[in-house]
C-alpha cells in the first residue's frame, strides 16, 4: 500500500507509491510513449479500464460499453487507494499518513487522435462538468482534504497514454502549494480587506500587456512572475474561492476561453506538451481551522487554472532553489499569444 | 537587463532573463544537445569563454591558455548581470529587484569525455574547493544574499554542453526553498534546542535502511520523503551551517563520498542524467534579521547536498501541488545503491 510521507525539512508531502512501476512508461524512455498494444481509452476497449464511475452517454447505451462522450474511470495504477482507514503516524522524527485517496482518469473524448483544443466548446464544457462533479462527489468523503485536477499532454509533460485524458487525485492532506496560496490570500485579505487575486486581475486588466484573451466571465494572462515561457493563468473575473460553484454558463465560458488559450499555444508552438492544474478551495468540511493553517474558511481564496507549456527542461537551479529562470518576458509571451491567431 | 520578480501568490522569485534565448539549447529539442561546433570548455578553446575568474593550473601556465585542471569562468549567457546597483521596486501589486547577480561555470576537467564520478578523489577535491572559494568570494559582495552551486548532468537534466561542468548563481534574494529550510530548522531548534538535520542524521544512522554509504565525516542517504526515485542527500555528520567552513580534510572526505554516490548511480542506472545542488547558509552579512524571516543567524541550519537522478518526467501533479509521487521506496532505492558495487 502507498504511504504519504512528510519531509520535515521542506515540509512537503510525497506519495510513496510502490505499485506504480508497472505503469506503461515509468522509468522508461520517452521513445516508448506511442508504442504498445490497443488503446485502453478507445471505444470498444472499455473492459481494459476499471469500471466507469460516471459517464456522459448517448441515450440507451450501457455503462462500460460503447456510446460515451466523456468517461471517468479509476486509474489502473493508482497512486493512492480508495479503501481503508486514514491513519496518521509518527515514525521517529517523520510523519506519515496512510496512502488513502482517489486517483481517476477523465477520458475526455472517444476519438483517439483529438486534442483538447480540437473539441467543440460544448464538448469541452462536458469535460469541465465532469471535473466539477467529481470534485463535489469526492468532497463528500470526509477523509479527503483536497482534489487536484490536472492534465499531462504529451510524453514530455508526463503523459503515459496518447488518448486525450485528464486526471484527478484526492488526498487526505492539502498540497503545499495550495496551502501557500491560501496563506498568501489570507494574509493579504487580513492587511487590505481585499482579495489578492481580484487585485491582480484588476492590475492585469488595466495594464493589458500580459492579457492573452478574455470573455465576459474569465481572463487569461501570462503571470507577472511566470516560471516558464508562455505560462498562462485563467481566472474568473468575479470573486469565487470554489471551482465547483461554476454554473452552466460559467462552465461554457470557461470552456470557450480554455479552448482559445490551448489553441493559441498549439498554433504558436507547433502543438507543444503542456500541463494544466486547477487550484481551488480545499474541502472546507474536513480541513483543520487552526491558526497558522488557515484560521477561517478560505473565502478569500480565488480559484484558477495554471497552464504550463513544457518548452524547456527544468534543471538543477530550479529544483534546488524553488525559483526559476524564464528566458521569455511574460509581456512578450502574451503579445505573441495574442497575435497567434493572425 | 534581467529582472527578478516575486509572485505574490506563491511567494517565489523568478528571474526574467531576456538574453538567454540565444543559449545553445533553450527552447530547442534534446536531440540538438551533442551537435554543433568546437567545445568552448576544451583546452585550446579558452578564448571561447569569458576570461577566467580563478583556475587550478600547472605551474608556469598563463590565464586563459592551456594548462588548467579546473577553471571558473563567467557564464556566456548569464541569467543575472554582475554590474549595477541593486534596486528594489514596486510595480503595482508586484515586487521586483534589478537583475544583479553572478552566474559562473565551473569547468571541472580539461577532458571532454570524463564525468564527475571518473575523477580521482584528489581532482574532485579541487572542484569542491573551487565551489568553496567562489562562494566565499561572492559573499564578500554585499549585494548578494545567496550563492547556489548546482550541476546539471545530461541533456535531460538541463545541461546545454556535454563537457563536464557545474554552475553557480549568486542572487540578491534568498531562494524560497532555502528560506523554507531555514524556517524549519529555526522552528525545530526553538522547540527542542536541537538541530533538525542532526536529529534526522541520528535516526538515519540508527535505522540504517536508507543509508547508501558513509565515511568518517559524511553520510549519504535516500531521504525518508524522497521526491524522486534514488534521490540521495549527503550531509556532514558534524553540525555545520556553512559549507565554506570545510577544511582540506573535509573537502577530501566529501569528494570521496560524492564520487562514491555518483558512481553507484552510474552503475545502477546506466549513467543517468542528474542534478545536484548545495544548500548552505545564506550570506549572514547581508540577510535581514527580522522576525518571521530568520530572526537569528542560521547557526541552526545544516548544509547538505541534494542529488536528484532524472529517471522520470515531472508531470502536472507535481507542478500543480508541490508534492510528488515517487514509485520507488527510499528503502528499496538505498538497498539497490548499497548493493550496486557488487
Amino acid at each position: 500500500m502507498s504511504q504519504l510521507r512528510q519531509d520535515p525539512i521542506q515540509r512537503r508531502w510525497v506519495i510513496i507509491a510502490t505499485n506504480r512501476s508497472e505503469r506503461p512508461r515509468d522509468l522508461k524512455t520517452v521513445a516508448q510513449f506511442e508504442n504498445g498494444g490497443p488503446c485502453p481509452f478507445c471505444p470498444g476497449n472499455e473492459r481494459e479500464t476499471p469500471g466507469e464511475i460516471i459517464a456522459w452517454r448517448h441515450p440507451g447505451t450501457q455503462p462500460n460499453q460503447r456510446g460515451w462522450e466523456v468517461r471517468v474511470v479509476p486509474n489502473r495504477y493508482p497512486a493512492l487507494q480508495i479503501e481503508g482507514e486514514l491513519e496518521r503516524c509518527a515514525q521517529g522524527i517523520y510523519d506519515t499518513v496512510s496512502g488513502i485517496g482517489a486517483h481517476e482518469a477523465i477520458i475526455e473524448t472517444p476519438e483517439h487522435d483529438l486534442t483538447m483544443s480540437d473539441y467543440s466548446v460544448e464538448h469541452l464544457a462536458k469535460v469541465i462538468t465532469a471535473y466539477r462533479e467529481r470534485i463535489q462527489d469526492l468532497y463528500r468523503d470526509h477523509r479527503f482534504r483536497y482534489v487536484l485536477v490536472f492534465k499531462n499532454y504529451g510524453a514530455l509533460a508526463g503523459a503515459s497514454l496518447k488518448h486525450s485524458h485528464s486526471q484527478l487525485i484526492a488526498t487526505p492532506v492539502t498540497p503545499r502549494l495550495v496551502s501557500l496560496e491560501l496563506e498568501s490570500a489570507r494574509d493579504y485579505y487580513g492587511m487590505k480587506e481585499r482579495c489578492l487575486f481580484c487585485d491582480i486581475i484588476k492590475q492585469e486588466m488595466r495594464e493589458e500587456v500580459r492579457v492573452v484573451s478574455r470573455n465576459e466571465k474569465f481572463v487569461a494572462f501570462c503571470p507577472f512572475a511566470s516560471r516558464f515561457p508562455y505560462e498562462t493563468f485563467i481566472m474568473p473575473l468575479k470573486h469565487s474561492h470554489d471551482f465547483t460553484t461554476l454554473d452552466e454558463d460559467g462552465v461554457r465560458k470557461l470552456a470557450s476561453l480554455l479552448k482559445d488559450v490551448l489553441f493559441r499555444l498549439k498554433v504558436l508552438h507547433n502543438d507543444p506538451p503542456y500541463n494544466f492544474v486547477i487550484h481551488t478551495s480545499p474541502n472546507v468540511e474536513t480541513s483543520p481551522r487552526r491558526p497558522g493553517y488557515w484560521g477561517t474558511l478560505p473565502y478569500d481564496y480565488h480559484w484558477h487554472i495554471e497552464i504550463i507549456p513544457r518548452l524547456q527542461q527544468i534543471a538543477g537551479f530550479e529544483w534546488g532553489s524553488g525559483f526559476y529562470i524564464n528566458g521569455v518576458e511574460p509581456e512578450v509571451a502574451a503579445d505573441k499569444l495574442r497575435k497567434s491567431l493572425g
